[in-house]
């Protein structure tokens, strides 16, 4: 090896530069993250240069004495605290709590003590208040709004309810940032918030490709750090059924890519608990009558598609023509109602093209006893009336994807739309006035990725942006980020959704007018670093630069 | 939590469905991964069904008694064996080898015992013959052609050279799959195998972001899983220096993005010696005349742009108009060249932009003092001429962008060109025709990322494919895929470069007939799953579908 070599050169003096030059330099070619600024922008947000220090010694979490109290706001307590003073573990406590303890251990060590900080004004205290008793599970409807004071001595969080207390806390812990004096400071700082839209979601399509449950929790974490609240977990679809049923295990027996691709009832369960910890509502879809291919290889419930007066082989969306059909999703929908406890599910209808249906003679002699003629649009609203009277005696509302609008499809006014093609102001402005509920996602699809600093396009996004009376901006309830699994797994799903799930996360929760994408980008690019801190892998978005504290994952 | 019901439901009878059915439509839907073949495609395999176990108590690599022996070929059997045997724990050796080995004890507990797999045949043998002495390092011109013969009994590999060796190993392992039955399986098999061309390069660029020393190394095992055999090393650019000169130490002290974005000396020791290991060169880049920003932040030799005849602290070009520079140029390269023993530097010379230069009142001065009158190419061909020399000097050849040429920049016949521009066949037919000698680059920039199966289109490109005569074609090095980092970091530049960078691998190894991408679809699929197995993220790439093994870290 050379090495070992040790080189000596006379060289020639080179004078050396100004170091002002060298950070013009460096900003010019490189957008420079903010420090201390969260994200998504709170709605009212005044801060000043004076600033504290904060100490995990000399730091305490508290409620005060009118305050709810509830396990929910324990918890993050002590999740906040870990995330706030020693958030490269934090991640760790996922797969391997004990390690991530010794680590915490010998950070905390290596550590200065408080008094060796010198005359700092210590930051001692975050008081919380909550006014209404704690829910188990969080809704559509709760109020997430927090007012967060951040002064001498003491912060004060007051929240209406827990589910405000938690994204005040997550506020919280992004207004404190690392500093070389001070290792931990915060500003002082006085907040307003409330979320622009109710429903804010993320879409993970576990059905083309199966996505760990360790992914899946780091995902679910990821979204709180961005203050999403309703995890659409579009579980199933054509090619595999990785839920595991209790009333039909055979749809994972035989649907799911193999034993090791499925998830089990406990990790269901995981799931749904790590998600209500976080505020966020576990939004399951289980799409039909189409995208069912996988439900197909246990059971008889498709229709079998015909060439030339036979059976092909094929086979199509369910088969509305037999009451086994139905039977079958009335049974499956009750265990669903009972395993997820949000008040909706997602009955997918998308995509339901008519070929298969055609060529089938037992769909054609059903047709004619049902007096549909030859409007295939009929048979799919029988399907989707059928499934959604089934739903409905469950006592679950329920959402669907706009095709079944799109095929003319008539359903009860309280029905939920999720728009997911573009034009989207059209196909908004569309849905709305036809009165139904919508949520927006066309602009959203994170999946479809190209290359450069994609998210300005999905933070320009606005789900108001249609023309509309103001009775149909009302009928908007938000929107959600989709993350189709055609090309992403275990391995890329994180990097390629985070940070960029985190344009539509600002937009459905600032203010209609934080939507400068020059503003924001300093800001993304610290929320980014501050997600690498905490052990996140979220991937650079804004050209060239860097992290003070890389992804050592 | 409502998981703790137990559901009982009295359900309908729902037949079940066929298993062959059940087959069919999986296969359908996605792409299905082979069984034991090796990616790139050998240039002469032929294989029978016939097959036998492997297992870790009963199989040795062994030399027979007239081979070379050395040091890269006992490391190789000992990397071997893990990567066959236990394959999940064989990245972790990088950064925990006493937690790699401890998981090995228990891997090997688990396993059945060789008397407990029954009445199996078991390969019990590899036994290689290299015919010449080890070289220190690989070359451009090293022999990499191998034989390996898989028979009842035992194994055998011949080569020339230790780096033929090192290739036949990767194949072997490649041919061992995991099995049910038999635990590990090989097949019958015969291999004459060598690739088409001597330079199969991997540019990562480490100037724009950084990316950590453990990533580097997982990307260099990546490389040689797919035969790539020279790391391209990219390692400054405008945003940062985070090469650590022993005699500018100011270039990173100050050119870095900070003192943790570094690679020290003792760093690149470890890389080199990392991927001789694995008969890879490393051959670096230091890009200049432009591209140099981060060298000005320590260093008074870029030139001072000039606006209305004034200084604008803007900093363009190196500036060839001051000894200072080729002084400071001439001790940097003579420690380059005794840092990196590859025989090859590139030199960059790409997207040089006269307009600072054209602003600057000395370099006006210089250019009438040269007799250059307004031709800036002149400049350019000056800067580069004397750089070469001192390259040259040093005993090293060089290699540079294309951008030279298309400036009407004469330059040596040795000079190697790199073409990185598109229509590529008329680039490659041009720089040929001018009698350099080329390397292809122009239609594998990973980084430009595309939605869908994009290897397809890395897949078609092949380096031949321009008009040109047979002394053209001879010209033809080789080529090289390029992840420029202005979107990746550690974060995602595995799983966004892999299994995409095994499309130009095969391509630049295998026969010029491996060009179906419906034939190639599925061992890539099984290269993918190959990856995952062995620990490296590498992303799916071939729409929905699934590992067996799938990615845990």
């Amino acid at each position: 090896m050379q090495l070992t070599f040790i080189i000596f050169f006379i060289y020639a003096y080179i004078p050396l530069v100004q170091n002002t030059q060298q950070q013009i330099e460096l900003d010019e070619i490189s957008i420079k993250p903010t420090v201390g600024e969260p994200w998504p922008k709170p709605q009212s947000i005044q801060t000043t240069s004076v600033r504290f220090a904060v100490h995990p010694a000399a730091f305490h979490f508290l409620t005060n004495e009118t305050s709810q109290q509830c396990d929910l706001l324990r918890n993050a307590f002590d999740r906040y605290y870990k995330i706030i003073f020693f958030p490269q573990t934090y991640m760790l406590h996922l797969t391997d709590p004990l390690l991530a303890d010794i680590k915490i251990h010998h950070l905390k060590e290596a550590l200065r003590n408080v008094s060796d900080l010198g005359d700092v004004t210590l930051l001692k205290r975050l008081i919380v208040n909550i006014e209404q008793p704690c829910e188990e599970w969080p809704r559509l409807e709760s109020n997430e709004s927090y007012t967060l004071v951040v002064k001498e001595g003491h912060a004060l969080l007051d929240a209406v309810s827990v589910w405000g207390a938690l994204r005040g806390l997550e506020t919280f812990s992004q207004l404190i940032y690392p500093d070389s004096d001070l290792q931990f400071a915060i500003n002082e700082t006085t907040i307003y918030d409330f979320p622009r839209f109710q429903h804010r979601g993320f879409l993970l399509d576990t059905g083309t490709h199966f996505i760990s449950q360790k992914t899946l929790k780091i995902n679910l974490e990821a979204m709180a750090q961005s203050k999403m609240n309703v995890f659409h977990f579009h579980i199933v679809d054509d090619q595999s059924f990785p839920y595991d049923s209790i009333t039909y295990p055979e749809l994972s027996g035989k649907g799911a890519f193999d034993r090791n691709h499925i998830y089990s009832q406990a990790d269901i369960g995981e799931l749904l608990e790590f998600a209500r910890q976080r505020g966020i509502r576990v939004f399951i879809e289980f799409d039909s009558p189409a995208h069912s291919r996988s439900w197909g290889r246990a059971y008889d419930i498709l229709t079998q598609c015909y060439s030339e007066k036979k059976p092909n082989n094929k086979l199509g969306p369910m088969d509305p023509s037999r009451n086994t059909t139905f039977e079958f999703l009335k049974n499956f929908f009750h265990e669903v109602a009972q395993i997820f406890p949000d008040r909706y599910v997602h009955l997918g209808a998308d995509e339901v093209y008519f070929d298969c249906w055609e060529s089938n003679p037992s769909i054609t002699q059903f047709m004619r006893q049902m007096e549909f003629g030859t409007n295939y649009s009929l048979l799919e609203q029988y399907f989707m009336q059928t499934l959604i009277n089934i739903v409905n005696a469950t006592g679950k509302n329920y959402v669907v994807w706009q095709d079944i609008i799109d095929n003319n499809v008539t359903l009860q006014t309280d029905t939920v739309v999720e728009v997911w093609k573009e034009p989207y102001p059209d196909e908004m402005a569309r849905v709305t006035k036809l009165g139904y509920k919508t949520l927006l996602s066309s602009c959203w699809y994170l999946n479809l990725i190209s290359y450069g600093d994609d998210w300005h396009k999905y933070y320009k996004c606005d789900p108001y942006n249609f023309t509309g009376t103001e009775e149909q901006k009302k009928l908007v309830m938000g929107g959600e980020a989709c993350m189709w699994g055609e090309y992403v797994d275990s391995t890329n799903v994180i990097s390629s959704t985070w940070p960029r799930a985190a344009a539509p996360a600002e937009r459905l929760w600032s203010s209609v007018d934080t939507n400068d994408v020059i503003e924001a980008a300093p800001r993304l690019a610290e929320h980014r670093c501050r997600y690498l801190r905490r052990g996140i892998p979220a991937a650079p978005v804004n050209g060239p630069g860097y992290c003070p504290t890389e992804y050592s994952g």
